[in-house]
Parts: C-alpha cells; sequence; structure tokens
C-alpha cells in the first residue's frame, strides 16, 4: 500500500493506494468516532460498491445511511446537494457524522460540498472510484457544485480527512471515463515533471489495458505533485492555479457544449492542446513540445481539438464563457500557460491571439 | 470611536462602534483592494441607507453592484441565497470582489455564507443596522440558510473582513426589533458578567429610548464578551456554545410556529426563561436568579412565556425540534445551562424533566 500525505497543518490527511481497500476494516479504522455516517454515491455506482462499503462500515457506526444521486455532471446543482441535506436531517445526522463519497468526481465535490455546509461542517472520506477523482478531484479540497452561469461556481475549500484510492475500482471503469482520468494525469507533465511525461509516453498502452503496477504508479504520481502544489497554497492564491492547466478551455467547452455532453477530462484534454498552442504563439514553447503533448493526449483516446460551441462567432462565446473563469480578474482573462516543458505560469494573452488559438484548434 | 479586535490569527479583524459612520469615507479604507463591490441588503433597509454606502464606496470600488432581498426570516433559504450568485455572475464579479452585508441578522447571515460560498470565498464586510446583529450575529463568522427541516443547518465558519456598527442606523429600527436585539445583549449577562447584567437592569429605560451612550455601552460590552468566547473558540469545539443560551427552546419556537412569526431575539428570550427554569429545576440556579432574568426580560419588552406550537403534545414538539439542534449528538438534547449566575454549562436532561419545564413556561 502506498500513502501519499497532504501537509496543511491540523488539516493534514493521507491519501492511501492500494488494491482492495474498501473492504477491509482497517482502511477505515483510524476514523473520527461517531454514532452514524452517510454514503453518497450515485446511481451508477451503488450497484457496483455500495453494499460492500456499507457492510464495512457497519462494523463501526451504530448507523450508515446511503443517498444516492442521480449520475452525471448535470445534475451538479443546488437541487440535487439538497438530497444530500434532506437525507441527513431527515435521518437525524449531527455534527460528528461522517460523510463518505463512494464515486467520481461529481459525487465527491457535491458530497464535499454538503460535508463543508452541513451544520457548518462535518468530516468526510473520499472514496474515488474514477481515475479522474483518484489522481485529481478528491485530493485537496476544492468541493463546489455548479451554477447555470459558470462551473464550479459555488463551493468551499475544505478538507477530507481520509482519500481512498482503490485501484480495484478502477476495472469498472467505462473506457472512455478511463481516458478521460488520464487527461489530468497527462496535465501534471507539461507543468510539472517532464520525466513523469516521459513514462507515460512510455506506458499509455499499459495503463489504457488497466495494468495494476501501471495504474499504481500513475496514481502515486499524480498525487505527490498535487500534494506538493496544494501543500503549499491550499486556498489558490497562487501557484495553486497552475494544476488548471486546460482548464480555462475546457471549461469553456463543458459549458458551452452543455454539462455532461464532454466529460471534464476531455474538455481538458483538448483545453491543454489550446493552451499548449496559445504558449507557443507567446514564444513560450516551441512546436515539437506542442506536436509530443497532441500525441500523448490522441493515444489517451482524448480529443486533440476543441468543439465548436458557436456556429455563428466560436472564438467569441469561448471568450465570453472563458472570462467568469474563477481566475479572471476585472474581466481579464488569466490562462495556466506552459513556459517551457515542466513549468507553468499564469498570464493574460491578447483577445486577438486567443481567437486565432481557438478557430486553429476547433474542429 | 470605539474598537473591539476579534483576534483569529490571520483571520483576525476589527468590530468599530460609532455614530454615522456609514458614510464616512475612512471607514472603508483599510478594506482590500478590488475592481468591483456588492451590497446586498433588504427592501426595508435599501430606502433607509443603501444610497449613502453606495456613495462612499463608489469612490473606492470602479463598480459597486447592489442586490435587494426580500425581508425577513422566511426568506433565509436556498432560493433567496441564489439571488446573490445570480447578481454575483450577471454582474462579471470576480475572486476579489467586496461583499457587503447591509441589514439585520438574515442579510448577515446570507451574505456571509454567500461570500463563503462564491468561488470558494470572497472577501466580505458586516454593516449591521439591527441592535441584534451588532451585538451577536454579525460577529464571529457564523453564515448560514436555514433548511424546512432545521434553523441554520447549512452554512459555513467565515469571518468578514470588519464589522461596522454604526448606533446611528438603530434610529430607525422598530420598537419591536429593538426589544428582540435586547434579548441577546441580557444574554451575556447570566452565561459571563452578571455586572454587565445589573447594568442593563439599572439602564434598562435608557436603551429603550435608544440614549446613544447606553447604546454604545451595551454594543461594545456585548461585542467584547463574543469576542473573547469567539477568539477560544471560532468554530465551536466547546465554549462557543454558551452563546446559544436560550436558543434551543428558542429554535423550537421560531420553527414550530414558521420562521418569521416570532422574531429571532423573542424565541431567544422566552428560550432563555425556560432554560433558566430548567436550571433552577436541575438545582444549578435558586428562584430568585430565574425571577430577576424573567424580570429584566419583561422590562425589555419581550416575551417571558414560550408559545403553544402544538395543540397536542406541545412538549412532545418542542422536544422533536430540538432534537434536530446543532448541539444535539446522537439524539440527545444538549442545552446550556445557568451553573450559577454567570457561568454557562452544557449539559443533557431528562425528557420527563424538560416537558415539566415546557409544560410550565407555555402560555
Amino acid at each position: 500500500m502506498e500513502t501519499v500525505q497532504i501537509d496543511l497543518g491540523e488539516r493534514s490527511y493521507p491519501i492511501v493506494i492500494s488494491e482492495n481497500l474498501l473492504a477491509q476494516e482497517q482502511t477505515w479504522q483510524a476514523l473520527p468516532r461517531a454514532a452514524s455516517a452517510m454514503i453518497v454515491t450515485n446511481d451508477v455506482v451503488a450497484p457496483l460498491y455500495l453494499s460492500a462499503l456499507k457492510q464495512v462500515l457497519n462494523r463501526q457506526y451504530a448507523q450508515v445511511h446511503e443517498v444516492v444521486l442521480p449520475d452525471g455532471e448535470a445534475h451538479k446543482d443546488w437541487q440535487t446537494l439538497n438530497l444530500i441535506f434532506d437525507g441527513l436531517l431527515s435521518n437525524g445526522c449531527d455534527r460528528k457524522t461522517v460523510l463518505f463519497a463512494l464515486g467520481g468526481g461529481v459525487v465527491g465535490d457535491m458530497t464535499g460540498f454538503a460535508a463543508a455546509s452541513y451544520m457548518r461542517g462535518v468530516p468526510f472520506v473520499q472514496v474515488p472510484t474514477t481515475l479522474l477523482s483518484q489522481v485529481d478531484s478528491s485530493v485537496g479540497g476544492k468541493t463546489a457544485i455548479n451554477h447555470p452561469q459558470g462551473k464550479n461556481m459555488i463551493g468551499a475549500f475544505y478538507q477530507p480527512q481520509l482519500v481512498v484510492c482503490d485501484l480495484a475500482t478502477l476495472d469498472t471503469l467505462p473506457e472512455r471515463e478511463l481516458s478521460a482520468g488520464l487527461a489530468e494525469v497527462i496535465k501534471y507533465g507539461p507543468i510539472a515533471d517532464m520525466a513523469f511525461f516521459a513514462w507515460l509516453e512510455q506506458n499509455i498502452e499499459a495503463l489504457l489495458r488497466r495494468d495494476r503496477a501501471a495504474l499504481a504508479h500513475a496514481v502515486k504520481r499524480s498525487v505527490e505533485i498535487k500534494a506538493w502544489v496544494v501543500g503549499q497554497d491550499e486556498k489558490e492564491s497562487g501557484l495553486r492555479a497552475i494544476l488548471n492547466f486546460g482548464h480555462t478551455f475546457g471549461h469553456a467547452i463543458e459549458a458551452g457544449m452543455g454539462y455532461g455532453k464532454w466529460l471534464h477530462g476531455e474538455g481538458v484534454a483538448a483545453g491543454m492542446v489550446m493552451a499548449a498552442e496559445l504558449s507557443r504563439r507567446l514564444g513560450l514553447v516551441d512546436e515539437a513540445f506542442v506536436v509530443r503533448l497532441r500525441s500523448l493526449i490522441g493515444r489517451a483516446g482524448l480529443p486533440v481539438r476543441g468543439a465548436v460551441i458557436d456556429a455563428g462567432d466560436n472564438a467569441g462565446r469561448y471568450l465570453e464563457l472563458m472570462r467568469v473563469d474563477k481566475k479572471s480578474e476585472a474581466g481579464e482573462i488569466r490562462f495556466v500557460l506552459i513556459d517551457g516543458p515542466g513549468r507553468a505560469v499564469m498570464q493574460s494573452a491578447p483577445d486577438a491571439l486567443v481567437r486565432e488559438v481557438i478557430d486553429g484548434c476547433c474542429a
């Protein structure tokens, strides 16, 4: 079993990575005592893992409640969040009740925000069952729901007590979601570690056939980089924003297409190509780097071109959506760009140049 | 001008107390720079103070937006909170936008929760215009909205940058709300400072006729006690719960009658008498203390008896509502009781005894 520690003073916690952790009693033994726990999951994950988790938690908590949400980014809204609050209140859950997020990024983000807000904060645990949530969204305490006018606009920084990455749960992941998760894995290369990027170029086929040893390394290295970044900048006052490489363009695609049409990882994949291309046009990286990144993204089964989200002024629509990005200030879009392979910077760019990138990169 | 400091490390902030602070430029000068600000208020306060605040803030922020909410506890819900998010997003507000809560406790709690959640946290300022919010709710960072099944069930601990108590704004406060504010002022005596309680017994008429010097002392001493408590226990893991003296019974009255029928301070007033009576029946205080507290509450124009919230099993309904109190654990209600005048304790009590108190104390 691999353990990566997130160092945030009294909010520190471990991420454990291994096979078959979910059903083992010892995985959960260090958690805070409480009379009750609640598992939050969705209708796709529930038939696969809910009963196993419930069974093992029943040994530790007198009552284990459950809330099963509808699956998908389209449901990452207040109405669905309220199903969690309804469940907590109707079951008499108190300030010590421990919430367990069993599922992917949407379940983790919503459960985390519910835990942050219920009675002004109860403990919670991330049990990510998708590659994307294991390598990215379950780690670091970003929680949120979407607003019709923007993704993840309403949320909290709220750290879990524990993150449990059970690699065996990736066996049931649809291929498309495995690829989407690889987008966030690939991301760590250009922003922080080109040796890891080179390793991914060597091992992308092993990852796609779910080789456990390859997955274990990819998850561990991703989480190590994320832990290093989050440990320095928990609330994204600076450095942490580099983890959003590809996300500014990606969020525009997701919002422009309607949440759920493109998976988050797919938007990030095309967004990384666009951000790399913008970096190239600003003279920060060379063409060879863009080609290399595009190639790995394509081999991972991911889109290398952005979507056309407006039949008229497509670039204008991208710009409009990107201006409500959380990194924007006073209406100026701030991009995460690559300032030489393995190093990210935050920077704005002339609208005209951004338009050229969009026009050149959209299918 | 009086200043009381809340000491919470990097989350420390001042509470300033004086007359006519609102329209003075220097009141706001130490706030963080930003391109925009948003004032959140309600339809009762807006005609009184919105234009004055907007005018002075316009000198400091390029854009000053406003959102006017419907007035009252009945609107302290998600739907109304969302009006703030809609306003922020449609005006292109970013992570640096400063929110100003101009109004009473409901406006302050909702604006605070909106500030805690918008883009995972933006700065905010409390500008309380009611006595209750000046002496209690604007100080200490508790923010929340109600859930149909319980008051303040969804929220965050999130500290403001500054609290501005302009005593002149109390001139426009309806008498009933002035009295409701006095309930929270009176509260500080039994839990922490019987010398202050004796001062209130001497000065209750001056406070009711809005004598500025008397109000200044009452607000300052209340805030000092609150600052002392919050500085030791920001997130209510222990001591802070004593500030909820009278609130367990009071919340049951508010919820049982339907939010808005009884003002929060009125519920707290009757709730303090009930909690004092429970303390007496448990042998913690004598009859003379209960009589003295009841007398001051009555002189302040506040109810000294609880409401009948159920024509059948009234005590049973109280117990049911009190079990969803945030202080409850594993279904056991934990009361803030008076363990000798000037000292509070958290304690549970036998249901039968609580029933006797309710039966004896309800109109």
